[in-house]
């Protein structure tokens, strides 16, 4: 094939310089990389769908506004339909925003570390990204952040609370300061907001400023079909609504979204669980030596590992060797140095990461020792 | 609620400017206005497609890179799956594309009238849309387009062959003369190739700067799930997937989309069928008085209302009302006063369709000589 330059010379330089998202793709019989939710949708619940997406014409277009679904996310979180958008994804909605709202000059403030996907596509819109590092405890520094955006003059403040990959959440009082205390749009991406953090839809009514996104992809069980939402002022999210293609959200997405939303009080007591086996991973993990544990409100745990020469790549390629677990290395992200992360999963799920983390810790500490006799 | 020009201010002035993409949703028995194809998927297909999704967890995420419908996409078009890149409809990826290139400064080439998405999607980046009308006969003008391009030293060039909604297809010898007469990125949106016009592939070995669009929504009946795909130099398409979100494409669509592009040989009778009634709408649209027929390579027909009072609205209306037929009204587009677009349905539909017109252009002709005589 003929060298591609004629045609790379067009791609914007802010696109070029940066890195794709990427993801090794391991598999493992206990997989708590992704912080999915252990549970998968009932089966009555499918049977009961497919009934009618197979009388549904696949041919046909999804309808132009999505109203099933729209009417299902308005009457769960009690927000009027018109300030409703809905996308594969709550990333599709936050891709929407960016580009309504930034170009070269304009800047964007993001605490560090979070969620990558705000960098990259603020970069790739031409923005600038204004860090706002979380604290030592890895809190939001919330001076820091009003500061950051004042100076910057910034566009937007994207805030994901309860944070991936920290746990971090804000309080409605942290929230508030941030809001008050900027001109910027306050981006919130409550992804987790289902296993704790404070959700702040009561806040929508009077700051048409704020946007909150939601997810069907962790507590919902609906990873696979990526449903998502934003929250805000009806004129705001007409605005944004231009950005986002039509028919976006496919007729199946759109079923099966409505009906898990409209019967999400089956869903409780998975989320229940899974807020005990999240409070389980970090208790149990707090009782092993060369360990730093950080406290959660999602539905996962960080940790460090600060076992000496045992080091947190060790760990995690024996948990996966040894014992069939995957985590998420996050070592990767600012001030994550020799962390993982382990998403909550089943009680045996759970039981069977903390079990290989105890053998994987005690190895290590065995391995340190033999070193220092050797 | 609260006034929103606190959060209004932060919106672009491009996009605040820019009408969104609408349609009014009417219903009808005979549904023409979409160019989805009439035939939905096979019903033995539907049924083994789900005993694979039901089992499927939905709790967990598609799989970081699709590599089941690449490879699917890869074996049905002949081109290699690191130059594949997947989406909710091609509409996805055009916007993934304009993300990558499009600033302020720089300009898109887009023949008029040609699908709407194009210019929004330019104008939400920030860029400036260079249009080059088609000609009377609704013709690409080959050295307008070239001419534009080389103007405005264009950043890219899109071009819908056959183009939606006039039908009109570039010859291989058109889009050669157009890539080689310009520096410019050349995306054809190919939507409709397998109804007619020259299909590009073959071009791709050898251009770097030339990308196609496909979709699964028209002739592989998947208008409900949205697939689509663009095929391209690996190292250009590398840069424009950073763009992309990831897990874009959900695991019911991936599933679908490769099963279907599997078993493309079933469709292919439904094909041959809807070329079979597109040419007969032409025909027989042609032989009514009073209309403009204009020929065509995709699976609808444009048309022009020229009888005297009968305007195309009414027209359009009678069709809804008095016989349940819904077409596009698409006289709003440059060039094209007085247009409707009717797509070609089963031998029912369009010889419904047929009859349907037949009567209403009589009464038409009919109130005129009443008027006349009155």
């Amino acid at each position: 094939m003929k060298a591609a330059e004629s045609a790379l010379k067009h791609i914007k330089p802010g696109v070029r310089s940066v890195a794709p998202y990427t993801l090794r793709q391991l598999e493992a019989p206990i997989k708590l990389n992704q912080n999915e939710s252990p549970y998968d949708v009932p089966a009555e619940l499918k049977q009961r769908l497919w009934e009618r997406l197979a009388q549904r014409p696949w041919n046909r277009y999804p309808p132009f506004v999505p109203a099933d679904l729209t009417a299902a996310v308005a009457e769960a979180v009690d927000w009027p339909t018109e300030g409703i958008l809905l996308g594969n994804g709550s990333n599709e909605l936050i891709q929407a925003l960016l580009a309504t709202v930034i170009e070269p000059g304009r800047s964007v403030v993001v605490p560090e570390p979070t969620f990558t996907l705000y960098r990259l596509l603020t970069q790739v819109g031409g923005g600038s990204v204004v860090p706002a590092p979380l604290d030592e405890s890895l809190r939001f520094d919330v001076s820091g952040i009003v500061a950051a955006a004042a100076r910057n003059q910034a566009t937007a403040i994207v805030l994901c609370t309860p944070n991936n990959p920290t746990g971090t959440a804000l309080t409605r009082e942290e929230i508030e300061a941030i809001h008050d205390g900027s001109d910027a749009l306050i981006v919130l991406d409550q992804a987790y907001v289902e296993f704790g953090g404070y959700d702040a839809v009561p806040l929508l009514k009077d700051r048409p400023r704020l946007l909150i996104l939601r997810t069907l992809s962790k507590a919902m069980s609906l990873a696979g079909l990526r449903a998502g939402y934003m929250l805000g002022h009806p004129a705001l999210v007409r605005e944004i609504g231009k950005a986002k293609l039509p028919y976006n959200v496919n007729f199946v997405t759109e079923s099966v979204a409505a009906e898990v939303l409209r019967h999400r009080e089956l869903l409780v007591p998975n989320q229940e669980a899974i807020r005990v086996q999240r409070d389980r991973l970090f208790d149990g993990l707090g009782r092993l030596h060369g360990l730093h544990v950080f406290p959660t409100a999602a539905n996962f745990v960080l940790f460090r590992v600060e076992a000496g020469e045992l080091d947190h790549r060790a760990v995690f390629q024996r948990l996966l060797e040894d014992h069939g677990v995957l985590v998420r290395d996050v070592s990767g992200y600012p001030m994550l140095q020799g962390c993982l992360r382990v998403t909550a999963g089943t009680p045996e799920e759970t039981g069977a990461f903390l079990e290989a983390m105890a053998e994987v810790m005690k190895g290590g500490v065995d391995r340190r020792q033999s070193t220092v006799n050797s």
